[in-house]
């Protein structure tokens, strides 16, 4: 049987910036038994949760279900509307900024790399105005698309893409905008439409709160336009055939049955709960774990106060600590698991997520055990940020009125 | 559909003293399909879930196990061994043993009920030689049972059994020892066999982790004997075709089988983690809790230091504060339930489960979850318990060795 | 982990009658997380699953939802009603039947026993025009109840309880009517209100699809007054204080809250799917069966046409064949549990049952499994029962229209 | 909520070809919580797994895991070892064959696709001389796979992978040697390492019994050897990482958790029955449906005997019956889907699954639902194919010993 039965006693803690714990009730949706994806039943399904994706993407226009991971919407992205040598304007804000960027390269495109040196770039967002200034060199638009991360997993830096879109607007290039938001859908505010996002990608596993497995590509007809002269082979990732299929909400091929219901669900979780709400949530807890972080004296990942990231909070160790040594005695002394330092932060940083199926006693429990743990650890704290986090919390509530005893 | 679905955001926390929350392992086992309860599968689960629940009584006489919650075991305890009129001495050290006395009376028994009186009762766990004092006199043998809780679930009073043991002895009076460990089981240490405890009572929601539904009598040979001539009707709760049935693992009539699949869940996760270890858990996180009572500068409501429950604690609300609106404002804002207080506690107190499925990060959230609301609630306090928590716990850990960074 | 696991590949029929085949829709219901059963969304469920009881019953009066297995509501309806010493006169219907009257037994009360001799009882249903002549004989009215079972699980013999409550009348006799349909209830059509029962005891594992665990007593007026005065002492089973805290959707003692869960599930099916539509399902399904038994050329357990019970059909075996033997080949062979020939009817019959999510095709298995088996068993087979019971079936369906090839 | 509530009462039978019945178990496996992907308990479960696999696909060889749908692992299997303009021998034995032509087109691949004309070659299988031939031809080696589906979905024809092993070798030609398994793994024995496959592509939702959403490449080293100088861009397909991070039991990306708790459970199922226990029964299931479809006096769509499927029986309708318009009757009356005819098959053809979660009783069911919606459409059948198969599966079973009654 699983390993995973022998935990010890108790709830496990998931609070890594995804996969984000799975709520019961999407679990439960998922062990509806698998149907007939030519079968009406499955239509009518398919239906529903094309149509309610598409008020998450907050758009009008396509949105792409792939039975696949994440890192496949990346390449989707890429294959439909590019062709090898293709020259793609990439920014480097954190690991998986670098990773698309590597992607990019072995798909046989020419990706360029703008950022800031060092760590710096990883404790920024998108820097608007050098897109502008790149675009506006190139005058023979040999750039065909902008490729960069909304919510960037591996540092908790959101980056305002409305203000890539007036970059690219202001240069007067065609490029095509591509964004990531694998991390920051349906738990930062996102509006693919408005903001004339031509592909967005995203994921299953962190604000939509299932496992996993599902991974999107919403595009604009501009997107579209362009995948009818792309030339990188493709099959799977095509978009022809499942947008053409997609109208009566079927597949070309296998869909991934039991996670379209997990998505059902979640729908109607974040639809119910309102997109707003959802919203004001995430922003809530995120402020609260910040407070936290100061509290301890320790460093904020996250340099720009204006790009804090709502999904996750990225905690800079001190020097002569090891990041991951202590996520490890976190995890052996108190269940809980935490998200690592990626690439050039790797021991210097953990990261905390407060995403999803998430609320004021997860997060407090997950600050207790972040807190004991530092303790633990040996590292020196400058007061107790699980206090700091409780004081901020309850400000947010509106004070009670008692009737008299 | 169940309007439970629309709990806020974030997973409910369940900190009553029972139900206790019930592990995904256990929800997952429960919902294995029905079988034959007269097929040779069934056998086998019968016989293994009889045999695992004797551990957990500490026993090797036979554990008649009811499809029925809790409440019925008391029935069934009393009229297995007693007949109408029966002098029945039963111990006041909280609202469940008032309920049990209650009960004792509609059967038509004549309990004598022992106590301190007021509250101070509801503080303090039976008193060992009071019980032998009354034995003392009863020359005539008219008391026919001593009927004890052992921890009483309205109060967080945890009485020593042992010791009503040794006063019944010592007054060498025949009375049967039945006792009440619907809430001890299973979190507290509790041995049937070695206390010499006739009947004990428990039921499956507390320390076993499971719904509510089906419920125990351990038996020891004197009270089988004592059965043979009591003559309160019984049918259902008569434990003679059960225990003769049970030999092969059946039942005379339909058993709660998916409580029992999870039931055999439920013991391999306890035995699995050994139940030294799982007391040690309980002992642990509620001597955490204690502290942060005190940090708040608010009253335990067991004032007997020794007899401190293992299994929830109850909070004393300072006068002018109702104990049931503070948990109001906890439940609305933070998503947790608390225990009332019951009986002469109400609107005195509140109870805090730290009981089953329970580890570090969810008492951390717990307490939090008090601290937050209680400020809210204005209620004055000393300091933060949260705080005081982690102290308390993290002491309790090995410091770890960090490799040099 | 549990032995259910090693069970031969595929799905498992369990085809006796009761406890059904619980629906998945039902098993996931039932693993929602375990709630506070003194909190608002309980309150919320109690009361949505009480108002939707009824409607199953028929009635407009309290229905009480016991925590406990089928028998323990037998014992409810006895306890609540009269006192020690009270006649009843009950009727042998079957097995059950017998049961229920050695429960009267064991409760101190005084059954009158009537039926046929030998195994025409277990044959025939209840003759009501006995019923009211031993009535017109009681001018005293020392009998205070009458009893009787609805739809004879051992038999498939559901009898005509409106003829007895017109026997009762006709009588002139004040005895209150008491039936067991726990069998029947929501797979044959009750009428607790029409029929002027004053007590109806019902469970969960049958028509309503659910795991074992739950029972209930529906009560008329007349029922509640009787309660007033009656002497058999109960605590568990009183009516009294269940009745009053289920105004406001509690219990007075902890409910079985996942049981609960999966009610809410059923009720939402069953009146989903509409009671009419159910009971013509079961109707149709019951004739199939039947069918196929005299393409077999066995005899079918029930002697009156007019009495087939809906839920299951008794098939007696010929002499020289032992029927759980047949069983044993059937179960080892084909996977299916069917159900014993139990009492007087003991190696003489088996029972099938097709009840509750059962459907065309289910039964078309079961009946199948049960040819291969008899065949197996060496059992001479006058022809095809699947084969007839296939004709049933589809001469049942309109006949489509086929569009033009 | 979820359309698929609304499903007739009683079970669905899902008789397609794939996606096949979900076990129980499987479900449940699947609703563990998900964990950290990077986390020991992870590399624990990935080891686990990775090694199962292994001995589904009898190999001692990498397999790769893809979170994606089968379809995927088609591309993967051409992208990780061809490049672009590569000639490759595929054979066209149906609709999937004809699909996966179609994918290699698309990828910029020089598909030749041998075959019978008409639907000639839809009722074979793969003729390995004909490639044998083809590849002796190739004195220049332009040919750098043979591409061939060892189980036709579409069609229920199993075809010789042996056979095209020793055809190449035969020939003396470096080809690589791909296969397509999709639907035959773990129900038709299938053999990496003997029979020489370079690379197995296959999937979750047929004979693994797990819903769709993982996918699969067993390879050789030459196909490794091979994968270093292809030259189709590829990312998220890439052997390379995937194969290394696996060494410690984790992915490079996001991999699909749930899935994989799902395929350690079905690989506990698998290996547990044994897998010479699992082929022959569903060698047993075939052959009995096929007794069924000739008793009906209708053809069956594998016109070799020696290559009937084990997994799915194609049955041709006479000649004025569309197949689709009796699949719907039979969908609306008996709540069962069965696959429809594909491509050049569509309308004169159906297709009855008989995999994975399959045992006598659901067949019998099955068959039943096939037989009765025939009758309904008009369709004119020559005898009882229930009867048949009866027949069949009951001459399969040990005569048992009856005790004498």
């Amino acid at each position: 049987m699983l390993t995973l039965d022998f935990h010890p006693a108790g709830r496990h803690f998931l609070q890594i910036p995804g996969p984000s714990p799975v709520p019961d009730r999407i679990l439960r949706a998922m062990s509806y038994p698998t149907i007939d994806h030519r079968g009406p039943e499955f239509g009518a399904l398919g239906l529903q949760v094309l149509a309610g994706i598409k008020k998450i993407f907050k758009t009008v226009q396509p949105v792409v279900i792939y039975p696949a991971s994440g890192t496949g919407a990346w390449e989707a992205a890429l294959t439909n509307t590019l062709s090898a040598g293709d020259t793609v304007l990439m920014y480097e804000t954190g690991h998986f900024a670098t990773l698309w960027k590597k992607m990019a390269e072995a798909l046989g495109l020419k990706p360029e790399f703008l950022g800031l040196p060092g760590i710096e770039g990883w404790r920024h967002g998108v820097q608007a105005d050098r897109i502008e200034q790149r675009l506006r060199q190139d005058s023979e638009h040999q750039i065909k698309a902008v490729c960069v991360v909304h919510n960037e997993t591996s540092t908790g830096v959101t980056s305002d893409i409305a203000a890539v879109r007036r970059a690219i607007d202001a240069a007067g290039h065609p490029a095509l905008l591509i964004v990531d938001t694998i991390s920051g859908l349906a738990s930062a505010d996102y509006r693919h439409d408005e903001w004339g996002v031509d592909v967005t990608v995203s994921g299953s596993q962190k604000g939509l709160m299932l496992p996993p497995g599902i991974s999107f590509n919403a595009v604009s007809q501009k997107a579209i336009a362009a995948s009818k002269n792309a030339k990188l082979p493709k099959a799977f990732w095509d978009w022809t055939d499942i947008i053409e299929m997609n109208q009566a909400g079927y597949w070309p091929y296998t869909p991934n049955t039991n996670l379209l219901y997990g998505l059902s669900e979640a729908l109607e979780m974040i639809l119910g709960e309102g997109l707003d709400n959802v919203f004001a949530r995430h922003q809530r807890l995120a402020s609260a774990c910040r407070d936290a972080v100061r509290a301890w004296g320790l460093e904020i990942q996250c340099a720009d106060p204006a790009l804090y990231s709502p999904v996750l909070t990225g905690v800079m160790t001190p020097p002569g600590f090891d990041a991951d040594a202590i996520r490890k005695i976190i995890y052996e002394n108190f269940n809980m698991s935490l998200g690592t330092g990626l690439g050039k932060m790797k021991g210097g940083m953990f990261r905390i997520g407060h995403l999803g199926e998430a609320n004021d006693l997860t997060l407090m429990a997950t600050l207790a055990g972040c807190e004991m743990g530092l303790k633990l650890a040996g590292v020196p704290l400058a007061g107790s940020g699980v206090v700091a986090a409780m004081d901020n919390l309850a400000a947010q509530k509106s004070k009670p009125v008692l009737k008299a005893a």
